[in-house]
């Protein structure tokens, strides 16, 4: 039997949007509030600190009404001002987006740009800022999800606040997944979202935006205030006596609500752990299959996503078609400069859990099988229990 | 008993966003896809379809990832070039709200304004168009909701059609509440909603676009790209074969999809008809109780919002607040320039039943009473119930 | 407009099932899980606990898998022995039927028999069972759902209590509305369900059983076991030590565990008082309207279901059928032998707020007028209107 | 890391209930419905349509409003009736049970009893029908669960038929999951239940019933009536103007819909196939750890659930607990005499995807490991995948 593509796969192991749990599924299924209904106000006030908590950060995390695509854009906008002077650090698909953005906001934008399989060197962002004192924003994508890599946020965080400049981190697909939060990385503005780890419906922006970023952004006349795309106008937005700049997607509030407080309940660190487990009984597996890591160096391969380099003379398309057919998972292929080079499975939110590991090597190998590379599929996954099985003899 | 401020309404006959239709609900449970999945890509295109359907027009509808406000301004972005000499229709707060969008894109905005209570009278409109040859765009709120009024959007149309000027219509309350459709008005870009008259959580923007606009937008060098603002990056974005800009907000879709599905199959005459009738017998009830409607003319009462004045010396928030504290039922204050002079009871989608009417004319009594304002309920029912009673004698 | 019968109603005001919580309906989008999963079978023991706090006894309440029909015919089958001379007070058409119920376990039944728009008389029973002191069972319906009348239950246990017969009650549709617990009124078996005043779905019975009445049955040579009809197989079930007898209908008891909850944390008295004051303010609509309660003394008639007394000459189901195509609200017909004689209007779980006595006044009037009898539906809101708004004065 | 017992597991691929289909999950969603209300009706008159279709049969089949269990006592106290001779066929658990309510409702019940990894051989009860003429009835379970076996239903069923008894047949958890259908094998009784290969929750039965049967269960004296165990009193209840006999599982009868038209509108075939590819996949994937199936022949095991001896000296709770602990798969124990014997992996309506095999082979592997069995997982899904790979090839 093959899976037809008109057919809902048995399994999506994407690098998201992943299905949603279950706890988020009923909140779905919630009332749909009138946006001024002190129940509601009360819910967003609510949502807004347990988010906080979990971003362990004393901030007020803003929530802005459309997925992270829009809270970048909304932080370039906000936070680059016309005399700005940019470091944007490349390393993949998203932080070499971002520079369009930054390109759009000032005049001067320098980029560090390493291959998309290798993480920004700190040392590399050191020598750059002590030569350029000028610069006066840093970007950094965390997580460059179409390469699946994750830059050393905490080393160049610490490195950027020596030096002053104001640091905005894409933390869309990490946040929720691993141990990474803004104040931890000095990160002035934060961006993250529910679709990710947090295993909810795409359709919000997570942030969070240090003092003197507000700051900052208010000074900034072109930040941009009465509109979709601003940040400002959502300041205070969750005290209950504020009205909102517009009505938020309240169904997707309540369903936030639900996943904060599944992560906050599960606890981050076991979290954390079953996102880290996974990827690596999943890279153990991938590695056994006799493929490769797309990531140059397997210590900057993401616990959230597994990228794997497609071997020379096979279609990546043809192989994602065959796990979808043959086993009816559907994996992620690469996005961008990364698309046909790499395929990729998500560890994310629900799918995060080492069993996932061998779901996903065995469709991958069965599509091996299907476009005629012989893999052994029994050894992958011998290679990614034996990952299962020694972490379960770590003490708790 | 009192109901308190912590306990969800019984009812919340809101001007928007309402509680969603059951099949809505049941949809908003269904399975988050992977934006790839063939399988959703085959639902967003059948979404569009039969939003295409329901808008009666030959265009491919847009769906923007926001709710309507994020529509207008995009709308507004894109559509008006800088040397654009822009007519604003105002006779509401959403009207005079536009005019701020349209002044951030064009240096000259001409307007045309009414009191709150009254409509734009379409002879004012010729009359400026004849005046103003250099008018290329014109922009018009067909039910300012704020203000629970209707502007005449047809025959402002063929104005404006005549002359030549490109028009922008906001119907988002108002479309799937009455007989208004973007060709039928000759709307260029024609912004609606699914929460309000659909009974959809908010967080989209249905949009129809007519060949002309998008001709003009692609023109237009400062239109919105690579953005969330953009409404050009969602050309073609329904066909399987195209990547989304970024990723949908895959819930509100599904919702949606529900949504039309419903609405075309209980069938568009009757479900304006249980809008007209429900807003019908709420006026009949609301000028029973003694009160007036806030609109100067009955004739220009919306369907969708019934507008009630709040008599000298009351205090609008007390009112609402004793219907929800008497009668558990929530309704809307005015907003903006009408907050504190008017309030305002919603009947849209699955509130859009006569029996609501009454419901909200007891609460409003009640209210009245609270406030020790002498209001005889009874006759206000009676009324009403003769408005519906009399309707049921009708031919279907 | 009319409402069709293929329409779902805007509101069914039944005397159940009645539509659900939203807490329950996100509740049965839970995970089914698997009976022996540790993680259910917690579940199960915490909404027997839940239940147990909501009876106010000390018994742990039994939970059978049908609708309380199942636990009625259980109790008989199981409480009865052939040698009980049993007591069935009959004031309706659910405490008749009982009778035939338990004929069926034993061989001499008495009755003490008053019309159904009565109730039993305490003086009556303390005086058969001082003639008949052989009596060892007595068998009481608490509200009469058929009747929407309420029998004096405390009364009538204390003097089954001295007499030291065992007392079954059957309070479906009771409690959970009003006051009324098994140890308060001294009941051996105690049978409710959900679907009433719980406002779930139904499908399931909520048990109490007094320790004697355990003894009883387990000397019972006739009692089932390894059955349905089995009470005695589930006694502990909820240990989760202990298999069940059969699998549990899981989504069911999601359900059921939410209410009792949303029960609980609302408060109790809370949730009485919103029953009681909806059926006063009912009741005098009712009258108001013309109409004669069918209670014989409103001192009887219960807080859960207003039964209405249909006028001679006018169609039962015709006035029930306009109510439902004027309106689009659906109420109840009588049942069995009240059939034709009365209509129903429910006050259970969802719809127990008092808006609803207007909904359904409204839907009576208008249904009124529909079959061609005068009334004045403005006079009948007015009346429940002032019920309402004296008892917004009352302290909370 | 490990998997807690309060935690729910990742994947249930137990012998059921398992989780529901997510178009079951958004049926239970829906609004629950007055019992009366014509919309009801109608919605039970159609399931009971499309469960005819579903079982291949033309007599209307009968729901009754509990599980199974509740339909198999049903037709034991229905049909059999005091005079009758029975012929119980006993080749596991349930088998075995039945006889325990043959035996209540008539004075004599033979058995043909094989061991319980063992097929009822059709000779043997053709010799015994031949030398009992006097037997009139005859009770097979077609798939003994606890045992994961088939019996020869069409083989048995053609010897019954041309003997002339009555043939009950127990399909519980093989319905929807392989080519049974109540006419093909002759059954006069045919049970079967939702939450199986239909992938619904558990709470109600699925019963077709012959012509005859129902002339011989109205012939019966002693048949239920009046009572839950009755099938006689559901005669005819999908009709819209017959009351119901009680409330019927509205929810449930809301998701059975859902489910019915799933069944339906993937394909009976195409379900059966999966269901029968992954059983294949998963006893090549167990033979492969070194396990051995339970059945004696591998010709009899289930589609619809794998079987696996416990090897000696192994606790087999021990091994469950640990596939829970390790890698979040819950499975089932084996059941009354088969438990600590065997334990069982089910492939029912959404489990029955092949990939769940190898799930359940890994964490069947995991278990042994953490026992301190040696197990070679990787031989094990490599043995599953070459199953798997096969089927892919074959023609659709």
């Amino acid at each position: 039997m093959r899976y037809q593509d008109h057919e809902t796969p048995v399994f999506w192991l994407t690098s998201g949007p992943v299905d949603i749990y279950p706890e988020v599924r009923e909140a779905l299924g919630r009332p749909v509030l009138y946006e001024h209904d002190p129940v509601f106000r009360a819910r967003y006030a609510r949502v807004t600190e347990r988010l906080r908590v979990a971003l362990r950060t004393t901030n007020d995390p803003v929530i802005l009404q459309g997925e992270p695509v829009l809270g970048l854009e909304a932080a370039a906008a906000s936070l680059i001002a016309r005399e700005d002077v940019v470091l944007n650090l490349v390393s993949g698909v998203f932080g070499d987006g971002f520079g369009w953005w930054a390109r759009r906001y000032c005049d001067e934008v320098l980029e560090i740009r390493v291959p998309y399989n290798a993480a920004i060197d700190p040392a590399a962002v050191a020598q750059l800022l002590q030569a350029r004192p000028d610069i006066t924003v840093v970007a950094l994508c965390h997580h460059d999800t179409p390469s699946g890599t994750i830059n050393p946020v905490a080393e160049i965080g610490r490195i950027v606040a020596s030096h002053g400049a104001f640091l905005l981190v894409d933390a869309v697909s990490s946040f929720g997944g691993m141990d990474v939060h803004p104040d931890d990385c000095g990160a002035d503005i934060f961006v993250t979202a529910p679709q990710k780890c947090l295993g909810c419906p795409p359709g919000l922006t997570i942030m969070s935006v240090s003092e003197r970023a507000w700051a900052k952004m208010k000074a900034n006349p072109r930040a941009p205030r009465a509109s979709f795309l601003s940040i400002l106008d959502w300041e205070g937005a969750s005290r209950v006596d504020r009205p909102f700049p517009f009505t938020p997607s309240v169904a997707e509030i309540n369903a936030l609500e639900a996943a904060v407080e599944r992560y906050l309940s599960e606890g981050p660190a076991r979290v954390w752990a079953r996102h880290a487990l996974t990827a690596r009984a999943c890279r153990a597996g991938v590695k056994a299959l006799g493929l490769k890591l797309w990531a140059d160096d397997e210590s900057i391969a993401s616990p959230t996503t597994t990228a794997v380099a497609v071997p020379a003379g096979i279609d990546a398309a043809a192989l994602l078609q065959a796990a979808q057919s043959r086993c009816g998972v559907m994996l992620s292929a690469g996005s961008g400069a990364t698309e046909g080079k790499l395929l990729r499975v998500g560890h994310m939110g629900p799918t995060a859990h080492p069993v996932f590991a061998v779901v996903a090597i065995t469709a991958l190998g069965a599509a091996l099988h299907a476009v005629g590379v012989p893999a052994d599929v029994g050894a992958a996954v011998n290679a990614a229990m034996q990952v299962i099985d020694a972490a379960a003899d770590l003490p708790q």
